[in-house]
């Protein structure tokens, strides 16, 4: 069915997804494979070529014919920034352009600090690290942003982002791109986890649903294939739905009930103090969890079925075949999942549930690190991207 | 960013959305507007025209100069057939590949019966239509199916469908197409009037809900543009999910307060008798609410809030931009709205409503044959179609 929008993609041909595997390649096995013409597959190798993006092997010919050239992408001639901000740290990576992580260092931040102070922070780690690698802003492509709030996407400004003062509306791209030249773009943190996690451990899955429970509790959807954002980028902001164990108990937001006042790590913190244990940090009630304390299990499970209501909702709405929880909580492994399963098989309808896997995110802590690199990386090798460095190189 | 994967899109070059609003178009307009190369655009239209679909007209010239010729749809050349079967009765029409609905019927069914012989039933109506239209079945290019329950979209095949005795996994397209040898597209019907609904209504919004409050309840959710339909084909099943309101409250899936146990037409309908007033039909409750009946009203209003508790969750999830209800129920205006909204602005972020508009959807009980001839008049005019019409014709 002809869809009413037709959603832009940066690689319409799948050539870039196919050199991404690091294999060389003969033009006709690339004409072959992505059913697109020789000539245009040329085209593209020659610009890719001059951009100084792959490598032409002319391997020894044992037969006496002409074998044909092979080309391959240069993985690291060129490079990609990652920054995955969150409110009171930052990972900073530097990435192949085939999406390797090369070097990358977590630093302390305060987001409340302002974009110029933080952005200033996690640039010059990233220069850091470049030198490191014995490589400079020369060889960078794109920038990967993830922010701690909801972003337009389009325009990479964070909207109205409850926990980040000063940030509303600013200009982020234009801030690193004015430092440097190198084009940035941006998005919310948990959707870049979800492609991040997808990228790597969601391959060939079409419907799937990253949630992060930390301090605060969000999702990341991709459905049909795609990232979903909504009207103002905040599809999957799902801490704020009520759940029916909520009476009484009231939100940062003001609300009453919310997901994320009774499932979040510093709920289930104080639900421990409340009951006489001093935990004050979800680390400490996951480390409570790993030495078998009863009361943290207990409270960690009643997080994982307020959790697996939404979930149920959710699923209900998305008809996912995974769901992958990840964000600090999930380190308290198969306890937060155990109180999930449970609600989500008593509350979903059979169908849904047939085919549907629900575990725990297996890219830890990284995952909003490689979903900014596979931003980076898609914007810098689309099309768009390639005219762009070839304007900035005068090719 | 690029997308995990691609989805098909049946009008890659955009020509056929520009042909279908009836205007004469030179080639050379159609090529900057689409920005497709004139050669391909002029192909395209050697293959339409070798099809008897478009007509091309060379105007007067006044200039002296020779003027481009024009082309337009001949919008009524080719005819589509659209069936939106539902569990009691089916609307039939016969439609222009420019989705005008030329003739139409409703009939009575029992979606009971099975599929040889509902699909018999309607497919003689489509016959007698086509008869009045003084047309046959020979310039019928596809048919549209919408079916009340689970579809798996890729074969058209129902997927264990509740209400649908005799139709789990019944190969729909190939009954229609074994009888005439027209290509049959099948989708849910509340998926094709969620594409009706926004073909007509809501045209370039990419975030849209629409709720059906009939006998059930269900959604069909369009994001980022395109119809999300999930890993089995049953996203916007939301009819089970559980609300507050529903402790006790059981539910004919086995489960107790799902949505539809306390929303839809019978739920309500049932609360009135137990208060003493004799409705038996969703039709009646809507007929008492149009008189002013308070008690009617008071329980058409909680059902509202109780679709609204949902929905708010579906905002979470989903932020749309709109969200527009139909479905027998939605007969009853304002006071169903109003509880909705009611729910929520009181439950949703503020964030997420900003911009939001909940409404009545404006279809009618014509959007799934709208939707119906919207997905066959998309299938046809699609490349593969026409390819498919250029081999049944010997072109």
């Amino acid at each position: 069915m002809m869809p009413p929008t037709e959603p832009a993609s940066s690689d319409p041909s799948g050539l870039i997804r196919l050199l991404r595997d690091g294999r060389q390649w003969s033009v006709s096995e690339l004409a072959a494979t992505t059913g697109v013409a020789r000539s245009t597959v040329s085209q593209r190798l020659d610009m890719l070529s001059a951009l100084g993006l792959i490598s032409r092997a002319e391997p020894g010919s044992s037969t006496g014919g002409r074998p044909p050239k092979r080309v391959a992408l240069l993985a690291d001639a060129r490079l990609v920034l990652a920054f995955d901000i969150g409110a009171s740290h930052a990972h900073v990576g530097v990435a192949s352009i085939t999406r390797e992580i090369l070097a990358h260092r977590r630093i302390a931040i305060d987001i409340a600090a302002g974009p110029d102070h933080v952005l200033g922070q996690v640039t010059e780690v990233a220069d850091d690290l470049l030198d490191g690698l014995g490589r400079d802003r020369s060889v960078v492509l794109a920038t990967g942003v993830g922010l701690p709030g909801p972003v337009h996407a389009a325009t990479g400004r964070p909207v109205r982002p409850p926990i980040m003062p000063g940030w509303d509306g600013y200009d982020v791209p234009g801030w690193l791109h004015s430092r440097d030249g190198i084009p940035a773009f941006v998005d919310n943190d948990v959707n870049l986890a979800a492609l991040g996690e997808h990228d790597r451990f969601g391959v060939g899955v079409d419907n799937f649903l990253y949630v992060k429970v930390a301090t605060g509790i969000g999702a990341g959807i991709i459905s049909g294939g795609m990232l979903l954002r909504g009207a103002q980028g905040i599809a999957g902001d799902i801490g704020h739905v009520r759940v029916s164990r909520g009476e009484g108990v009231f939100c940062s937001c003001g609300n009453e009930g919310c997901l994320e006042a009774l499932a979040a790590g510093p709920a289930i913190a104080r639900s421990l103090r409340e009951a006489g244990i001093e935990v004050t940090s979800s680390r400490e009630v996951v480390a409570r969890v790993d030495a078998g304390d009863v009361n943290a299990i207990q409270a960690v499970r009643q997080a994982g079925r307020d959790l697996g209501e939404v979930l149920s909702a959710s699923i209900s709405f998305l008809n996912p075949s995974v769901i992958a929880i990840g964000g600090r909580m999930a380190g308290a492994g198969e306890h937060l999942i155990a109180g999930v399963r449970e609600v989500v098989y008593r509350r979903a309808m059979p169908l849904a549930t047939v085919g549907l896997e629900i575990r725990t995110a297996r890219s830890g802590e990284r995952a909003g690190l490689m979903g900014a690199t596979a931003l980076a990386a898609d914007h810098a090798l689309s099309p768009a991207g390639l005219l762009a460095l070839a304007a900035r190189q005068h090719v």
